[in-house]
Protein backbone atom coordinates (compact mmCIF):
# COMPACT_ATOMS: atom_id res chain seq x y z
CA UNK A 1 0.00 0.00 0.00
CA UNK A 2 2.59 2.18 0.76
CA UNK A 3 4.34 1.81 -2.21
CA UNK A 4 1.15 2.62 -4.26
CA UNK A 5 0.99 5.66 -2.41
CA UNK A 6 4.65 6.44 -3.13
CA UNK A 7 3.66 5.86 -6.88
CA UNK A 8 0.43 8.04 -6.97
CA UNK A 9 2.00 11.35 -5.03
CA UNK A 10 6.17 11.26 -5.94
CA UNK A 11 4.89 12.79 -9.56
CA UNK A 12 3.03 15.69 -7.98
CA UNK A 13 5.29 16.66 -5.09
CA UNK A 14 7.63 19.95 -5.96
CA UNK A 15 5.01 20.32 -9.31
CA UNK A 16 3.82 23.72 -7.82
CA UNK A 17 6.72 25.51 -9.52
CA UNK A 18 6.28 23.94 -13.42
CA UNK A 19 2.68 24.32 -13.54
CA UNK A 20 1.00 28.33 -13.15
CA UNK A 21 1.20 29.87 -9.96
CA UNK A 22 -2.06 30.83 -10.15
CA UNK A 23 -3.53 27.44 -9.68
CA UNK A 24 -2.50 27.92 -6.10
CA UNK A 25 -5.09 30.62 -5.81
CA UNK A 26 -8.30 28.53 -5.98
CA UNK A 27 -6.92 25.82 -3.46
CA UNK A 28 -3.76 23.26 -3.47
CA UNK A 29 -4.37 21.26 -6.46
CA UNK A 30 -1.48 19.44 -6.98
CA UNK A 31 -1.34 18.45 -3.18
CA UNK A 32 -5.43 17.78 -3.54
CA UNK A 33 -4.68 15.42 -6.65
CA UNK A 34 -1.54 13.31 -4.78
CA UNK A 35 -3.81 13.08 -2.07
CA UNK A 36 -6.91 11.92 -3.39
CA UNK A 37 -4.77 9.55 -6.16
CA UNK A 38 -2.33 7.82 -3.55
CA UNK A 39 -6.16 7.09 -1.10
CA UNK A 40 -7.29 5.49 -4.27
CA UNK A 41 -4.50 3.25 -5.11
CA UNK A 42 -3.85 2.11 -1.11
CA UNK A 43 -7.48 1.03 -1.70
CA UNK A 44 -7.46 -0.69 -4.71
CA UNK A 45 -5.03 -2.89 -3.15
CA UNK A 46 -7.14 -3.31 -0.13
CA UNK A 47 -9.62 -4.58 -2.28
CA UNK A 48 -7.98 -7.13 -4.11
CA UNK A 49 -6.18 -8.70 -1.05
CA UNK A 50 -8.05 -7.48 1.91
CA UNK A 51 -11.86 -7.26 0.79
CA UNK A 52 -13.29 -8.13 3.92
CA UNK A 53 -11.82 -5.33 6.04
CA UNK A 54 -12.97 -1.54 6.82
CA UNK A 55 -11.44 1.33 5.58
CA UNK A 56 -11.19 4.92 7.36
CA UNK A 57 -9.90 7.43 5.03
CA UNK A 58 -9.21 11.12 5.02
CA UNK A 59 -10.28 11.34 1.42
CA UNK A 60 -12.69 8.94 0.52
CA UNK A 61 -14.46 8.19 3.77
CA UNK A 62 -15.86 5.04 5.81
CA UNK A 63 -16.39 1.69 4.06
CA UNK A 64 -17.53 -1.05 6.90
CA UNK A 65 -16.04 -4.60 6.93
CA UNK A 66 -17.01 -7.47 8.34
CA UNK A 67 -13.36 -8.80 9.66
CA UNK A 68 -13.30 -6.66 12.80
CA UNK A 69 -10.07 -5.03 11.20
CA UNK A 70 -10.03 -1.42 9.66
CA UNK A 71 -7.84 0.31 7.99
CA UNK A 72 -7.01 3.96 9.16
CA UNK A 73 -5.25 6.06 6.17
CA UNK A 74 -4.11 9.53 5.50
CA UNK A 75 -2.32 9.80 2.58
CA UNK A 76 -0.82 12.81 2.48
CA UNK A 77 -0.05 14.12 6.82
CA UNK A 78 0.93 17.45 6.26
CA UNK A 79 0.06 19.07 3.40
CA UNK A 80 1.13 22.33 4.06
CA UNK A 81 4.64 21.16 4.35
CA UNK A 82 4.10 19.14 0.92
CA UNK A 83 3.15 22.33 -0.51
CA UNK A 84 5.99 23.84 0.64
CA UNK A 85 8.32 21.21 -0.97
CA UNK A 86 9.79 20.19 2.53
CA UNK A 87 10.16 16.28 3.04
CA UNK A 88 8.55 16.24 6.51
CA UNK A 89 4.97 15.03 4.97
CA UNK A 90 4.08 11.54 4.95
CA UNK A 91 1.93 8.90 3.95
CA UNK A 92 -0.01 7.41 7.12
CA UNK A 93 -0.67 3.83 7.10
CA UNK A 94 -2.36 2.61 10.38
CA UNK A 95 -4.66 -1.06 11.14
CA UNK A 96 -7.14 -1.37 14.10
CA UNK A 97 -9.37 -3.11 15.92
CA UNK A 98 -11.87 -2.44 18.29
CA UNK A 99 -9.13 -1.60 20.93
CA UNK A 100 -7.44 0.99 18.56
CA UNK A 101 -4.04 0.55 16.14
CA UNK A 102 -2.42 -2.46 16.37
CA UNK A 103 -0.12 -1.73 13.34
CA UNK A 104 1.34 1.36 11.91
CA UNK A 105 3.36 2.92 9.32
CA UNK A 106 4.58 6.63 8.42
CA UNK A 107 6.30 6.55 4.85
CA UNK A 108 8.56 9.63 3.55
CA UNK A 109 8.37 8.82 -0.14
CA UNK A 110 11.02 11.40 -1.89
CA UNK A 111 13.33 10.44 1.22
CA UNK A 112 12.55 7.04 1.22
CA UNK A 113 12.04 6.76 4.22
CA UNK A 114 9.57 3.83 6.25
CA UNK A 115 8.88 3.76 9.79
CA UNK A 116 6.72 0.66 11.07
CA UNK A 117 5.79 -0.86 14.30
CA UNK A 118 3.34 -3.39 15.49
CA UNK A 119 2.36 -7.10 14.76
CA UNK A 120 5.89 -7.62 15.25
CA UNK A 121 7.28 -5.32 13.45
CA UNK A 122 9.58 -2.54 15.03
CA UNK A 123 12.29 -0.97 12.45
CA UNK A 124 12.92 1.58 10.18
CA UNK A 125 14.83 1.95 6.56
CA UNK A 126 16.10 4.84 4.79
CA UNK A 127 19.00 6.10 2.45
CA UNK A 128 22.06 4.43 2.89
CA UNK A 129 20.81 2.52 6.78
CA UNK A 130 17.97 0.60 8.64
CA UNK A 131 17.72 0.02 11.91
CA UNK A 132 15.54 -0.82 15.08
CA UNK A 133 12.98 1.65 16.19
CA UNK A 134 13.47 2.30 19.78
CA UNK A 135 12.70 5.81 21.63
CA UNK A 136 15.07 7.86 23.90
CA UNK A 137 15.53 6.92 27.75
CA UNK A 138 15.05 10.75 28.66
CA UNK A 139 12.95 11.40 31.85
CA UNK A 140 13.89 14.65 32.49
CA UNK A 141 11.73 17.42 30.45
CA UNK A 142 15.12 19.54 31.11
CA UNK A 143 16.68 17.02 28.50
CA UNK A 144 13.97 17.10 25.84
CA UNK A 145 13.51 17.81 22.66
CA UNK A 146 9.80 18.99 21.67
CA UNK A 147 8.36 18.81 18.14
CA UNK A 148 4.88 20.37 17.43
CA UNK A 149 3.87 21.56 14.12
CA UNK A 150 2.30 25.01 14.63
CA UNK A 151 3.42 27.36 17.75
CA UNK A 152 -0.45 28.52 17.47
CA UNK A 153 -1.20 25.20 18.56
CA UNK A 154 -5.32 24.90 19.16
CA UNK A 155 -7.48 27.12 21.06
CA UNK A 156 -6.15 29.95 23.08
CA UNK A 157 -6.39 27.59 26.20
CA UNK A 158 -4.47 24.71 24.48
CA UNK A 159 -1.65 27.34 23.27
CA UNK A 160 -1.40 28.29 27.43
CA UNK A 161 -1.08 24.85 28.07
CA UNK A 162 1.34 24.14 25.42
CA UNK A 163 3.14 27.07 26.62
CA UNK A 164 3.61 26.25 29.99
CA UNK A 165 5.74 22.70 28.82
CA UNK A 166 8.07 24.55 26.06
CA UNK A 167 10.02 26.82 28.70
CA UNK A 168 10.79 23.69 30.41
CA UNK A 169 12.59 21.38 27.99
CA UNK A 170 15.83 21.95 26.34
CA UNK A 171 14.48 22.41 22.74
CA UNK A 172 11.40 22.95 21.09
CA UNK A 173 11.26 23.20 16.78
CA UNK A 174 8.18 23.82 14.72
CA UNK A 175 7.29 22.13 11.24
CA UNK A 176 7.38 17.88 11.18
CA UNK A 177 3.80 16.75 10.80
CA UNK A 178 3.59 13.54 11.48
CA UNK A 179 7.77 13.35 10.66
CA UNK A 180 8.11 14.08 14.68
CA UNK A 181 6.57 10.99 15.55
CA UNK A 182 8.47 9.12 13.35
CA UNK A 183 11.76 10.66 14.57
CA UNK A 184 10.31 10.04 18.22
CA UNK A 185 10.22 6.27 17.27
CA UNK A 186 13.69 6.40 15.85
CA UNK A 187 15.54 7.50 19.46
CA UNK A 188 15.92 11.57 17.84
CA UNK A 189 13.76 13.56 20.12
CA UNK A 190 11.44 13.02 23.01
CA UNK A 191 8.56 14.60 23.12
CA UNK A 192 5.74 15.68 20.73
CA UNK A 193 2.66 17.77 21.37
CA UNK A 194 -0.60 18.53 18.91
CA UNK A 195 -3.95 19.35 19.16
CA UNK A 196 -6.38 19.56 16.66
CA UNK A 197 -5.73 15.92 15.02
CA UNK A 198 -8.05 13.44 13.22
CA UNK A 199 -7.90 9.76 13.85
CA UNK A 200 -6.30 8.88 10.96
CA UNK A 201 -3.51 11.83 11.65
CA UNK A 202 -2.42 9.57 14.75
CA UNK A 203 -3.78 5.66 14.78
CA UNK A 204 -0.36 5.45 13.04
CA UNK A 205 1.94 7.11 15.22
CA UNK A 206 0.59 5.49 17.76
CA UNK A 207 1.30 1.92 16.91
CA UNK A 208 5.00 2.89 15.44
CA UNK A 209 5.48 5.15 18.87
CA UNK A 210 4.00 2.21 21.64
CA UNK A 211 6.21 -0.67 18.99
CA UNK A 212 9.12 1.51 19.76
CA UNK A 213 8.71 2.16 24.00
CA UNK A 214 7.02 5.30 23.42
CA UNK A 215 4.05 6.60 25.22
CA UNK A 216 1.02 8.30 23.33
CA UNK A 217 -2.41 9.62 24.99
CA UNK A 218 -4.41 13.07 24.61
CA UNK A 219 -3.81 15.41 26.80
CA UNK A 220 -5.97 14.53 29.78
CA UNK A 221 -3.66 10.99 29.59
CA UNK A 222 -7.43 9.19 27.67
CA UNK A 223 -6.60 7.13 24.63
CA UNK A 224 -5.58 9.37 21.78
CA UNK A 225 -6.58 6.86 18.92
CA UNK A 226 -10.01 8.74 18.04
CA UNK A 227 -8.04 12.20 17.44
CA UNK A 228 -8.15 15.24 19.35
CA UNK A 229 -4.83 16.50 21.72
CA UNK A 230 -1.91 13.86 21.70
CA UNK A 231 1.01 14.08 23.65
CA UNK A 232 3.44 11.15 22.83
CA UNK A 233 6.47 11.22 24.53
CA UNK A 234 9.93 9.14 24.99
CA UNK A 235 9.47 7.53 28.39
CA UNK A 236 6.59 7.32 30.89
CA UNK A 237 8.30 9.50 33.52
CA UNK A 238 8.73 12.18 30.62
CA UNK A 239 4.83 11.57 29.85
CA UNK A 240 3.76 12.02 33.09
CA UNK A 241 5.86 15.26 33.80
CA UNK A 242 4.64 16.66 30.66
CA UNK A 243 1.09 15.74 31.39
CA UNK A 244 0.83 17.06 34.88
CA UNK A 245 2.25 20.68 33.03
CA UNK A 246 -0.74 20.18 30.46
CA UNK A 247 -2.54 20.11 32.71
CA UNK A 248 -1.18 22.35 35.33
CA UNK B 1 34.34 19.53 -1.09
CA UNK B 2 30.47 19.19 -0.93
CA UNK B 3 31.70 15.01 -0.99
CA UNK B 4 34.09 15.48 1.10
CA UNK B 5 31.48 16.86 3.78
CA UNK B 6 29.35 14.60 3.15
CA UNK B 7 31.40 11.57 4.23
CA UNK B 8 32.78 13.26 7.03
CA UNK B 9 29.04 13.89 8.10
CA UNK B 10 26.92 11.19 7.35
CA UNK B 11 28.05 8.87 9.98
CA UNK B 12 27.79 10.88 13.20
CA UNK B 13 23.95 12.01 11.62
CA UNK B 14 21.37 10.09 13.74
CA UNK B 15 23.72 8.62 16.12
CA UNK B 16 22.77 10.18 19.12
CA UNK B 17 20.23 7.70 19.73
CA UNK B 18 23.39 4.90 19.56
CA UNK B 19 25.29 6.36 21.84
CA UNK B 20 24.76 7.42 25.59
CA UNK B 21 22.28 9.85 26.08
CA UNK B 22 24.21 11.30 29.33
CA UNK B 23 26.95 12.47 25.96
CA UNK B 24 23.88 15.20 25.32
CA UNK B 25 24.32 16.75 28.92
CA UNK B 26 27.73 18.30 28.35
CA UNK B 27 27.00 19.47 24.97
CA UNK B 28 26.15 18.90 21.23
CA UNK B 29 29.21 16.06 20.63
CA UNK B 30 27.68 14.06 17.73
CA UNK B 31 27.39 17.72 15.97
CA UNK B 32 30.09 19.25 16.86
CA UNK B 33 32.65 16.52 15.76
CA UNK B 34 30.85 16.14 12.27
CA UNK B 35 30.56 20.03 11.93
CA UNK B 36 34.66 20.06 12.86
CA UNK B 37 35.78 17.09 10.98
CA UNK B 38 33.74 18.03 7.64
CA UNK B 39 35.28 21.54 7.88
CA UNK B 40 38.31 19.85 7.67
CA UNK B 41 37.68 17.82 4.68
CA UNK B 42 36.96 21.27 2.99
CA UNK B 43 39.76 22.98 3.96
CA UNK B 44 42.01 19.62 2.94
CA UNK B 45 40.07 19.67 -0.82
CA UNK B 46 41.26 23.67 -0.61
CA UNK B 47 44.83 23.11 0.31
CA UNK B 48 45.07 20.32 -2.57
CA UNK B 49 43.13 22.23 -5.15
CA UNK B 50 43.11 26.10 -4.41
CA UNK B 51 45.81 27.02 -1.97
CA UNK B 52 45.87 30.75 -2.98
CA UNK B 53 42.21 31.48 -1.59
CA UNK B 54 41.46 32.70 1.52
CA UNK B 55 38.79 30.44 4.16
CA UNK B 56 36.32 31.69 6.18
CA UNK B 57 35.01 28.86 8.59
CA UNK B 58 32.58 28.27 11.00
CA UNK B 59 34.73 25.80 13.08
CA UNK B 60 38.19 26.61 11.95
CA UNK B 61 38.48 30.44 11.47
CA UNK B 62 39.96 32.71 8.93
CA UNK B 63 42.55 31.58 6.40
CA UNK B 64 43.85 35.01 4.18
CA UNK B 65 44.85 34.07 0.56
CA UNK B 66 46.36 35.99 -1.73
CA UNK B 67 43.82 35.30 -5.27
CA UNK B 68 41.09 37.65 -3.82
CA UNK B 69 38.80 34.83 -3.58
CA UNK B 70 37.74 33.65 -0.08
CA UNK B 71 35.85 30.26 0.39
CA UNK B 72 33.18 30.75 3.27
CA UNK B 73 32.22 27.19 4.49
CA UNK B 74 29.67 26.25 7.20
CA UNK B 75 30.12 22.37 7.61
CA UNK B 76 26.58 21.99 9.30
CA UNK B 77 24.17 24.86 9.11
CA UNK B 78 20.72 24.18 11.40
CA UNK B 79 22.62 22.01 14.34
CA UNK B 80 19.00 21.80 16.02
CA UNK B 81 17.83 20.45 13.23
CA UNK B 82 20.59 17.99 12.65
CA UNK B 83 20.71 16.87 16.92
CA UNK B 84 17.03 16.40 16.26
CA UNK B 85 17.45 13.84 13.39
CA UNK B 86 15.19 16.10 10.79
CA UNK B 87 16.58 16.28 6.88
CA UNK B 88 16.94 19.95 7.15
CA UNK B 89 20.74 21.20 7.92
CA UNK B 90 22.63 21.36 4.85
CA UNK B 91 26.82 22.20 4.22
CA UNK B 92 27.14 25.51 3.38
CA UNK B 93 30.15 26.47 0.73
CA UNK B 94 30.08 30.02 -1.03
CA UNK B 95 33.23 31.58 -3.07
CA UNK B 96 33.35 35.09 -2.43
CA UNK B 97 35.28 38.10 -3.70
CA UNK B 98 35.71 41.98 -3.06
CA UNK B 99 31.67 42.61 -3.60
CA UNK B 100 30.36 39.28 -2.01
CA UNK B 101 29.45 35.99 -2.80
CA UNK B 102 30.17 35.07 -6.39
CA UNK B 103 29.05 31.58 -6.12
CA UNK B 104 27.25 29.30 -4.09
CA UNK B 105 25.78 25.41 -3.03
CA UNK B 106 23.98 24.31 -0.46
CA UNK B 107 24.04 20.64 0.10
CA UNK B 108 21.86 18.23 2.25
CA UNK B 109 23.66 15.02 2.45
CA UNK B 110 21.20 12.66 4.26
CA UNK B 111 18.44 13.23 0.95
CA UNK B 112 21.10 13.51 -1.46
CA UNK B 113 19.97 17.04 -2.64
CA UNK B 114 22.31 19.41 -3.64
CA UNK B 115 21.38 23.33 -4.82
CA UNK B 116 24.13 25.22 -6.61
CA UNK B 117 23.83 29.00 -8.19
CA UNK B 118 26.56 31.06 -9.59
CA UNK B 119 29.50 30.88 -12.21
CA UNK B 120 26.92 29.56 -14.96
CA UNK B 121 25.31 26.98 -12.73
CA UNK B 122 21.75 27.20 -11.55
CA UNK B 123 20.49 24.02 -10.92
CA UNK B 124 19.39 21.22 -8.18
CA UNK B 125 19.64 17.37 -8.29
CA UNK B 126 17.96 15.39 -5.86
CA UNK B 127 15.94 11.82 -5.18
CA UNK B 128 15.07 10.65 -9.01
CA UNK B 129 15.24 14.26 -10.18
CA UNK B 130 16.90 17.50 -11.15
CA UNK B 131 16.24 20.84 -12.28
CA UNK B 132 16.91 24.42 -13.25
CA UNK B 133 16.58 26.68 -10.27
CA UNK B 134 14.06 29.53 -10.79
CA UNK B 135 12.38 30.96 -7.87
CA UNK B 136 8.19 31.70 -8.42
CA UNK B 137 6.69 34.51 -9.89
CA UNK B 138 4.63 35.76 -6.46
CA UNK B 139 4.21 39.91 -6.11
CA UNK B 140 1.40 40.11 -3.60
CA UNK B 141 2.24 38.44 0.06
CA UNK B 142 -1.30 37.41 0.08
CA UNK B 143 0.23 34.45 -2.04
CA UNK B 144 3.16 33.80 -0.40
CA UNK B 145 4.31 30.99 1.41
CA UNK B 146 7.02 32.43 4.46
CA UNK B 147 9.61 30.71 6.23
CA UNK B 148 11.70 31.05 9.13
CA UNK B 149 13.69 29.37 11.41
CA UNK B 150 12.25 30.24 14.99
CA UNK B 151 9.13 32.09 15.65
CA UNK B 152 11.38 33.88 18.66
CA UNK B 153 12.98 35.45 15.81
CA UNK B 154 16.01 37.73 17.66
CA UNK B 155 15.39 40.56 19.27
CA UNK B 156 11.86 41.74 20.62
CA UNK B 157 11.65 44.61 18.18
CA UNK B 158 12.93 42.14 15.11
CA UNK B 159 10.12 40.18 16.14
CA UNK B 160 8.04 42.38 16.27
CA UNK B 161 8.88 43.71 12.92
CA UNK B 162 8.44 40.19 11.83
CA UNK B 163 5.44 39.66 13.09
CA UNK B 164 4.10 42.59 10.86
CA UNK B 165 4.46 40.38 7.79
CA UNK B 166 3.09 37.30 9.13
CA UNK B 167 -0.12 37.87 9.33
CA UNK B 168 0.06 39.37 5.85
CA UNK B 169 1.73 36.27 4.00
CA UNK B 170 -0.65 33.13 2.88
CA UNK B 171 1.17 30.38 5.54
CA UNK B 172 4.01 30.98 7.59
CA UNK B 173 5.93 27.78 8.55
CA UNK B 174 9.13 27.06 10.85
CA UNK B 175 11.92 25.32 11.60
CA UNK B 176 14.33 24.72 8.25
CA UNK B 177 17.34 26.19 8.25
CA UNK B 178 19.32 26.54 5.29
CA UNK B 179 16.67 24.24 3.75
CA UNK B 180 14.58 27.29 3.23
CA UNK B 181 16.70 29.20 1.11
CA UNK B 182 17.07 26.18 -1.05
CA UNK B 183 13.29 25.48 -1.50
CA UNK B 184 13.12 29.77 -2.37
CA UNK B 185 15.54 29.19 -4.85
CA UNK B 186 13.74 25.95 -6.08
CA UNK B 187 10.26 27.48 -6.74
CA UNK B 188 9.06 26.04 -3.90
CA UNK B 189 8.12 29.21 -1.45
CA UNK B 190 8.33 32.50 -1.68
CA UNK B 191 10.14 34.29 1.54
CA UNK B 192 12.36 33.63 3.96
CA UNK B 193 12.84 36.00 6.79
CA UNK B 194 15.29 35.81 9.23
CA UNK B 195 17.88 37.97 11.85
CA UNK B 196 21.06 36.76 13.91
CA UNK B 197 22.91 35.42 11.16
CA UNK B 198 26.55 35.40 10.06
CA UNK B 199 28.64 35.77 7.05
CA UNK B 200 28.80 31.73 6.77
CA UNK B 201 24.94 30.96 7.37
CA UNK B 202 24.14 33.29 4.32
CA UNK B 203 26.70 33.70 1.71
CA UNK B 204 25.95 30.79 0.12
CA UNK B 205 22.04 31.31 0.08
CA UNK B 206 22.50 34.63 -1.43
CA UNK B 207 24.44 33.07 -4.76
CA UNK B 208 22.27 30.16 -5.17
CA UNK B 209 18.89 32.57 -4.55
CA UNK B 210 20.27 35.41 -7.48
CA UNK B 211 21.17 32.78 -9.78
CA UNK B 212 17.75 31.28 -9.74
CA UNK B 213 16.16 34.78 -10.02
CA UNK B 214 15.29 35.87 -6.28
CA UNK B 215 16.64 39.05 -4.35
CA UNK B 216 18.50 38.55 -1.06
CA UNK B 217 19.16 42.04 1.57
CA UNK B 218 19.24 42.63 4.98
CA UNK B 219 16.07 43.90 6.19
CA UNK B 220 16.99 47.54 5.92
CA UNK B 221 17.94 46.86 1.99
CA UNK B 222 21.54 47.01 2.36
CA UNK B 223 23.72 43.82 1.35
CA UNK B 224 23.13 40.94 3.80
CA UNK B 225 26.62 38.81 3.18
CA UNK B 226 28.44 40.47 5.78
CA UNK B 227 25.61 38.84 8.23
CA UNK B 228 22.92 40.55 10.48
CA UNK B 229 19.51 40.01 9.16
CA UNK B 230 18.28 38.52 6.12
CA UNK B 231 14.90 39.43 3.56
CA UNK B 232 15.54 36.73 0.74
CA UNK B 233 12.34 36.46 -1.75
CA UNK B 234 10.99 34.80 -4.78
CA UNK B 235 10.78 38.47 -7.20
CA UNK B 236 11.60 42.58 -6.45
CA UNK B 237 7.75 43.14 -5.98
CA UNK B 238 7.68 40.71 -3.04
CA UNK B 239 11.03 42.09 -1.74
CA UNK B 240 9.98 45.38 -1.61
CA UNK B 241 6.62 44.47 -0.17
CA UNK B 242 7.99 42.81 2.51
CA UNK B 243 10.78 45.61 3.13
CA UNK B 244 8.41 48.15 3.68
CA UNK B 245 6.37 46.15 6.52
CA UNK B 246 10.00 45.35 8.29
CA UNK B 247 10.51 48.66 8.72
CA UNK B 248 7.04 49.88 9.07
Amino acid sequence: MADAARAAILPHFRSVGLTADNKLAGGFDPVTIADRAAETAMRDVLADLRPDDGILGEEHGSVAGTSGLTWVLDPIDGTRSFISGTPTWGVLIALSDDTGPVMGMIDQPYVGERFMGGLGRCNWAGPGRSDTLGTKSTTDLSQAILFSTFPEIGTDAQRQAFQRVTPTVKLTRYGCDCYAYALLAAGQIDLVIEAGLNAYDIQAPIAVIEAAGGVVTQWDGSPAHDGGTALAAATPELHAAALALLNG
